[in-house]
């Protein structure tokens, strides 16, 4: 799943993205904005590092926040969910995980959970990434971009 | 002024920053989150790459957009007040301009506009860009680190 098949495949539905990214940081919505004429399929999205944006950004509940941690996969749905409302998109994509270089609440580096959030139905998938920082991020955006691409049955 | 120098000026200071994103699309927020130890210093950001998520996230005065256009020093500002309001930053940065490949309602490509809002006062700066979209996006982020470095008195 290259993001041109995933942006075409947007503009042939006309339907919009938003991106809800805490480990990678912005490199998803930085990745989707390679391709030109993408301004007609993404909106935007929310970079929520610090956990407390993860509620007041994208309106993840502050129970599950506390009770969970921000690494779950509960957590990644309603950051899928928040960012698909608060920029008004057909779908929501969202990473949350630790890319380290150090384990984060105990939770292990290169432990992601990817999700997507639209029109009918969400979806989450965890992923055990190994390598350094760049290496987990780019890994996990990847895992984003195929999950929203099964949802939309591009091949 | 590199990231790393950046990073380790804001974590001395003890001192956070937030980045609000138009042209350059997350690649802000991105770079940030290269340097180990960043969490500590860089709270989010929000991605506003559709105009009326400017008003809508990052609370640009829609008046102000509908006069202006969202490529403009003003809307700069206020781009990165909001930013630093709405992820409670010390300091917000914001980009607004035109990646390309085509003109945006009349403005040319690599026109950019990079700012910096603060705890006592905002600034901003007019930048040319010549090159590719992600030359341009390169070019911007580097201009609202070194705007930055400026504020902190960073060499």
């Amino acid at each position: 799943m290259t993001v041109d098949t995933l942006v075409r495949a947007l503009i042939e539905r006309r339907e919009t993205v938003a991106a809800v990214e805490s480990l990678t940081g912005g490199l998803l919505a930085a990745t989707l904005v390679t391709v030109p004429g993408v301004s007609a399929v993404f909106r935007g999205g929310l970079v929520v590092y610090a956990t407390d944006l993860k509620a007041t950004l994208a309106g993840v509940p502050e129970k599950l926040l506390k009770e969970r941690g921000p690494v779950d996969p509960d957590v990644a749905v309603a950051l899928a969910h928040g960012g698909r409302e608060r920029c008004r998109a057909d779908w929501g994509l969202s990473t949350t995980g630790v890319a380290g270089p150090e384990p984060q609440d105990g939770v292990p580096v290169g432990t992601v959970y990817v999700a997507v959030a639209g029109p009918a139905a969400s979806s989450v998938r965890r992923l055990v990434l190994a390598g350094d920082r760049q290496a987990i991020r780019v890994a996990a955006v990847d895992a984003a971009f195929s999950l929203l691409g099964e949802r939309l049955a591009v091949r």
